[in-house]
C-alpha cells in the first residue's frame, strides 16, 4: 500500500516536471552506517523469547554487511520491561521487542497484535498478519503510539499455568488468586478469580508461601527454569488466552521513515527469520522440558470443558463491551474473528485429522 | 557450522601471521550487481506455490537495494518442471524452486527435505530444520548434487485427493489407478493401488475418461482451479504422505560460494519471509475454496482408520528397507523420526487440545 502510494507520488512528480526527475532518487539509496538500541521486555533468562531480538539484530547486521547495527538490551537494562512501548514512542530507544498485550491498559485493541482469549493459533496468526488484514489493522492502532510494528516471534499455544489445587469446575475458580496477563484476568475475574500482578521472578516464592494459588507463565521450556512444579503441581492446559502468541518488533516511526528503503525491507526479512527461529526453538525444546516437569512431580491436567465453555462465554461478552466503547477495537475485532471463524473449520479437516491420527499412532507404537 | 569453521580458519591465519592479516577481509565485502535466473518446478497457474519464488526474488532485490536480481522462470520456460534439480546442479540456472520428493528416483533421502509419509507437520518441519538437525542433514544429501538448499515455502497438510468411488477399506484400493507422488505411490502400491504419473494439466481429462480412478494434487485452493469435483466427487483427507510439505530454494554451490557473505545472509532471510507468506496464503485461501468445492458437488470424506493404519504399517517397512540400503538415508531417517516421536506428544497437549476446543466451540456457535 505504502509502496504503491509512493510510486503514485513519484509518477505524479514525473508528470509535473516532464520526466526530468526520473534519474534523481526520491530517497537516499546508499548504505549508511546506522547504530540503534533495542529495548526488550524480556529477561535473558527467558532465552527463547529474548533471543528473538538477538537473532533479529544479528540477521539485520549480516544482511547489511555490518552497516545496520542494533544493540540489544534486556528488560530493565535501559527501560523497565513494561515500558518498552513508551520508550519507542518517545524515541528513547529506536526500537523494542515486546508483547502487545502488556499495554492492554493503554489500549485493549493492541492485544490483537499478541494474543486474545480464544483467538487465532500460530499458523492462523501468520495468515491473518500476512495474507489477511492483520498487519494493516494492527499498524493502525500503533500509529497512535508512533510505532511501526513487525511480527517477530511466536511461542505456540501456551499452557494454562500451575495450580496448587485441582480445578474440577467453575466453582473452583472462586476466590482463586492467580497471576495472569491482563486480558485473561479480565475474563477470569468474571468467574471469580482474583487476578494478581506478579513479576516473573516473584512467582515462585508467591506460590510457595501461598500468597497466590496459581500462576501462568509461558510453557514447559520457560516454566521449567522457574521450577513451578515444586510448589504448584497441577499443570493445566490449554492456555486459552494465548492459543497463539505473537511477539512484536517495535520501530519508532520517525526513525523508520529516515531509513533507506532497503534497510526497511531488511528489517521485515530479518524479523521473519527470527520469527521462524523462535517458534522452532519452542517446538524443539518444549517436549523434553515437559517430560522433565512431569518426572519432577508435575501433574498434567486438561481444563474441564465447563471451565472452557464459561470462559468462552465471558470472553464473548467482553469483546462486545470493548467493541461498543471503541470503533477501532470493533473494526479489528470483527476482522480478526471473521478470519478465525472462516479458517478454523478448514484446520479441522486435513491438519487436525492428520495430527489426531499421528498422536494416536505414535501413542500405540510405544 | 560452516561459519564456525570459517572463523577457526581465519583465526589460524591470524596466528600464523602474527595478527597482521586482521584488517584485510577474507571475502570481498562490497555490493556487486548480480543477475541470476531461477527455474521453478511450478506453473504460474499454481500461483500460491509459484509465487514463493516470485516473492523470494522480490524480497532479495529489495533488501540489496536492487543489486541482487533474480529473474523467475515458470515450469517449462527454461527447463522442464522435474529437471530443476539437474539444471541447478549443472549451473544451467544459478537457482531453482522445487519440491525435493520429485527426485525420489535419484535419491529417496532427498524426500526428507519436502515430505515423507506420516512425517512432520508444518510447525514441526520448521523446528526440525531450524532448531533440529534438518538443515544440516538435508544439506548433506544435496551436496551430492552441488546444491545448497533453503526452506522456501509450505503448503500445510495436503488433502488425500479426489476419488471417483468411495474408499471404505483397504480392499477398495485394490487395482485403483491413482495419480500420486512417488513416495506415496511406493506405499500405496503395496496396498494394491496402481500409481500413475500424470502431469497436472492432464489429471482432469484422465479422471473424466476414467483412465485413472483417483488423483491427489495439493489442497482446496489449487484443486479448485482444476475442477476435480466435477469428475471425481469424493474428496479424501488427510494426505498422510504430506502431513507437512516444505518447498525448497536450490542454489548452485559454486555460485553460492562466490557471493559476498551479506548476499548469502539475504538469501536465507528473503526465503524465510517468502515461506511465511506462502503458508499464510494457503491458510487464508483454502477455507473459501473448500466451501466452494463442497457447494459444487464435492463430498468431503475422511480416510477410514483401517486404510491409515495399513498405510502406516507399509510406510514403516519401506523406511526399514531404504535404511538398510543407504546409510545416509538411515542417518536422516533416524534423526527425523526421533524428532517426530519426541515432538508429537507435546503437540498433543496445548496445541491439539486448544484446536479441539475451538473447533467444537465454533461448530456449536453456528
Amino acid at each position: 500500500m505504502k509502496r504503491r502510494s509512493f510510486l503514485k507520488q513519484a509518477t505524479a512528480g514525473v508528470a509535473a516536471t516532464g520526466g526530468a526527475v526520473l534519474a534523481s532518487p526520491v530517497f537516499a539509496q546508499d548504505a549508511p552506517s546506522i547504530s540503534w538500541r533495542l529495548a526488550s521486555s524480556f529477561p535473558t533468562s527467558a532465552d527463547a523469547i529474548y533471543n528473538g531480538s538477538v537473532n533479529f539484530a544479528k540477521h539485520l547486521a549480516e544482511a547489511t554487511d555490518g552497516k545496520f547495527k542494533i544493540s540489544v538490551h534486556h528488560a530493565g537494562e535501559v527501560v523497565p520491561a513494561l515500558q518498552v512501548l513508551d520508550a519507542v514512542q518517545n524515541n528513547t530507544v529506536q526500537c523494542g521487542h515486546s508483547a502487545a498485550y502488556y499495554y492492554y491498559g493503554k489500549d485493549p485493541a493492541l492485544s490483537f497484535d499478541a494474543a486474545v482469549p480464544f483467538g487465532l493459533n500460530t499458523r492462523q496468526y501468520n495468515a491473518w498478519m500476512r495474507s489477511g488484514n492483520g498487519l494493516a489493522l494492527t499498524r493502525e492502532v500503533y500509529k497512535k503510539f508512533n510505532i511501526v510494528n513487525f511480527p517477530c516471534g511466536h511461542t505456540g499455544t501456551q499452557m494454562g499455568g500451575w495450580f496448587r489445587k485441582e480445578i474440577n469446575g467453575v466453582e473452583d475458580l472462586k476466590g482463586l488468586k492467580m497471576r495472569c496477563s491482563a486480558f485473561a484476568g479480565a475474563v477470569l475475574s468474571r468467574l471469580g478469580v482474583i487476578p494478581q500482578q506478579v513479576a516473573g521472578g516473584d512467582i515462585y516464592p508467591s506460590l510457595e508461601k501461598g500468597t497466590i494459588d496459581a500462576a501462568e507463565w509461558i510453557g514447559p521450556y520457560d516454566d521449567e527454569k522457574l521450577g513451578f512444579n515444586k510448589v504448584a503441581k497441577y499443570y493445566y492446559y490449554p492456555g486459552w488466552w494465548e492459543g497463539g502468541f505473537q511477539v512484536s518488533l517495535y520501530v519508532n516511526d520517525g526513525e523508520y521513515e529516515k531509513l533507506p528503503k532497503h534497510y526497511q525491507a531488511a528489517i521485515m526479512q530479518a524479523s521473519a527469520l527470527a520469527t521462524e527461529e523462535m517458534i522452532g526453538t519452542y517446538d524443539a525444546k518444549n517436549p523434553g522440558a515437559l517430560r522433565r516437569l512431569i518426572a519432577g512431580g508435575g501433574v498434567l491436567k486438561r481444563f474441564p470443558k465447563s471451565v472452557l465453555d464459561a470462559s468462552f462465554a465471558e470472553a464473548t461478552k467482553i469483546y462486545e463491551e470493548l467493541s461498543a466503547k471503541d470503533p477501532l477495537f470493533k473494526k479489528i475485532h470483527d476482522d480478526y474473528m471473521a478470519f478465525r471463524n472462516d479458517v478454523y473449520p478448514w484446520f479441522g479437516v486435513a491438519e487436525f485429522s492428520y495430527d489426531a491420527f499421528m498422536l494416536d499412532a505414535l501413542r500405540n507404537k510405544k
